[in-house]
């Protein structure tokens, strides 16, 4: 997203914090970092994504005249803070794993350092950020897992939960390891390869099926998918062959067929049958409806001739867990290390880094969770993206990006890829420079 | 939302058939309804809301010479239909169910009426719009009625999908009944009462939490709610208690504490047992953290003493069910009804309308599902909205939208506002000329 999003797209008291904070002129360095405190039961691990929203966001953070008017009139805030955040930028340091990268339980994937007020403003937006893209990355990341060689698109827009949320899981899901998606928008962005069908509204608004497939086809003379389920599956099949073969000597050329009710394994091998019968081998099956990596999975292992899926709503809003335990969370202010106590909600605290180690079969071996200053072994994963408010580099292409978490998914070993939970989850280990820096604030308060 | 909503932001598909449509001269007038196909087990009844977003949607569709640009070079559109997009304006009608209606299996919540390549170009962010906040309104819905008598205030931004998610969360749960949200931008857009108190991370700034309660409060004279749970919740309640009086004499008010963590109705009667001793009984009890119906609904059934409730991340991705089964269906093209007829996804065809009586006791007692030109008793739930691209009056006012889903709920039947599945559902009857119309279609195809 390249268009501004509103400051005041946030919760409220941010502002009554701010008020308070600029009233006690408390404004020394903050440090926030963003984790999942929890991985859900069904995730063997996540998928970090959404970074280069929060960059954009923080690079372009500004009130306009009309949005300070409205806050100094909401009878909630007083003047002279209002007009304190005509000034306000955001002018603080960050620290990041990069998208794509694979995390686990209460390893901060972004670090905020910034003046208080800068530092928690953003809170609620980099949240939303966040872990909508990771949930929807790491949801995606295991439809991938299940079906390692299909075609796979996202078909979610329409059930995605808003413009923001289609456009955004188009992206999360190819950096995550789809091939493409139906959403435009997503391809004039991104450059996102863009795939798409028919709807079953274009076969009904003719008189005759096989009419619905010529046109298309001659309207689409390089490709088109013939969507064949509208009344029944295997008639259409049947009806396609002769078309098909009419148009092939006109060079007209069907490339796949969709199927979208009923059992699809089934269906596959009706409709492959009959394509192969009539010479038609190179026309490849799509299928889509409700899919997610539970239905890939099995579709996959009973063996069904199905090249490509479009997956949608399950996906993209991460159907069987919408939401990721997550938080943002004060770990350092004015140079002293702070801990939440609250019950079920301790949190580690201090500037933190995570060091992976590899094993000799370069499966990711366990992590170490410490302090940002401590000398550990393995590599670093947080890295340094935003310094004083300003990118430290050009952000990388979302092939780039999905390379790497290609990449990831190879480092995690087997029982960590698979749908089930793993009966022993991955290591992370709390090193002790942390635990003694955590027994210290314990003291102290 | 009044920001302009690409409508690339769509599925590659609709230009795949507006182009077929197009190189075929097929413009004729086209019938699509919205529809939720099957109830979730987990609803009685849904509500309908987002027709503001989408007529808004509908009057401003055009295309920017940078999309019909991309759209020319993205490799699989002709210049000839490219250029034909230039002039498409939305220039149907419309008619709906008016936000706040409630609503059942099967029944159109809205029908578009135009040339067929507009009704089809519009399919995926009608959906988009339409699913999403009928998804929240009912959930929250379902919240309000478990707390009938409770403050409920939408707190759940952070982790809804996206910006547009969030946004619309606000304005769906306070149309369903909720008395606000703590999203400031949808207290600028629709006035919605907006409610904050502060985060663990603005105590955990200060050295001492009585210091943050005291900064918090004096920034804050006429009103404010302090977060107690940071470290030890009622040891925070009674260090509030010399602070409360003392800021008392000098006029300065706490309105309430907030409990985020624990077992909250135990707290809450400590606290409340507390405040209440040292003769506090003015300062209220707001609870929050993971919240939704069920919740509400033990809280209340335990009595414990809280006086409002943050409801957040469960409210807006609606997380037991965080899509509705919903479809976008042609039923009607060049004067001639359709019917799509896959497997389990079979639909009535033709315009439709739905009729609803209302028994002695003023409850709903049945609707009936019926042809849009039939003789039926009862009142016509659809209703016309839009003529020829534009809103036939004003839209309502989001609070007179409110007090319709308030009086909506008073009208069902006890059975349907329990949370638990009703054991006989609404009677959604499908009338004679309906089943005639089904019948004859089946004729012709």
């Amino acid at each position: 997203m390249t268009e501004r999003t509103s400051p005041l797209l946030t919760d409220l008291y941010q502002f009554t914090m701010l008020q308070a904070y600029f009233d006690q002129g408390m404004a020394d360095t903050a440090v926030f970092e963003f984790f999942v405190r929890k991985l859900p039961s069904s995730r063997n691990f996540l998928m970090a994504a959404g970074l280069e929203q929060v960059l954009d966001f923080l690079e372009d953070l500004h009130f306009t005249p009309q949005e300070l008017d409205w806050l100094a009139n909401c009878g909630r805030l007083h003047r002279r803070f209002v007009d304190s955040l005509h000034e306000l930028r955001f002018t603080g340091d960050i620290q990041a794993m990069p998208e794509g990268t694979i995390f686990f339980t209460d390893e901060p994937i972004l670090r905020v350092v910034a003046p208080l007020p800068q530092a928690q403003l953003v809170e609620t937006r980099l949240i939303n950020l966040l872990q909508f893209q990771t949930l929807v990355a790491s949801k995606a990341a295991r439809i991938r897992l299940a079906a390692p060689d299909s075609l796979l698109v996202d078909f979610g827009l329409r059930r995605a939960h808003g413009a923001e949320a289609g456009l955004l899981s188009a992206r999360a899901s190819y950096l995550a390891g789809f091939n493409g998606s139906s959403t435009v928008l997503a391809g004039m962005k991104w450059g996102i390869p863009l795939f798409g069908t028919m709807a079953h509204s274009y076969i009904q608004a003719h008189e005759q099926e096989t009419d619905a497939f010529e046109h298309f086809a001659r309207s689409h003379p390089l490709a088109s998918t013939m969507l064949i389920d509208t009344y029944d599956t295997e008639a259409a099949a049947r009806n396609l062959v002769p078309l098909a073969h009419k148009l092939a000597r006109e060079g007209i050329n069907i490339q796949a067929v969709r199927l979208d009710s009923g059992d699809l394994a089934e269906h596959a091998r009706q409709v492959r049958g009959i394509l192969d019968q009539a010479g038609l081998t190179e026309i490849t099956i799509f299928a889509s409806g409700n899919l997610d990596e539970y239905k890939l999975a099995e579709l996959v292992a009973a063996g069904a001739p199905i090249d490509g899926f479009g997956v949608g709503t399950r996906m993209n809003t991460s159907a069987d867990r919408p939401y990721l335990d997550c938080a943002y969370k004060l770990q350092e202010y004015a140079g002293v290390a702070r801990r939440k106590r609250s019950e079920g909600k301790t949190t580690w605290p201090g500037r933190k880094q995570v060091y992976r180690s590899l094993g000799d079969d370069d499966l990711m071996a366990g992590d170490f969770l410490t302090t940002a200053d401590a000398v550990q072994s393995g590599q670093p994963l947080l890295v340094p993206v935003m310094r004083q408010g300003r990118r430290l580099a050009k952000s990388p292409a979302l092939g780039a990006i999905r390379d790497h978490a290609r990449a990831e998914l190879a480092r995690l070993a087997l029982p960590l890829r698979a749908l089930t939970p793993a009966t022993s989850p991955y290591c992370v280990t709390v090193a002790e420079p942390l635990r003694l820096l955590a027994a210290e604030v314990d003291r102290r308060t």
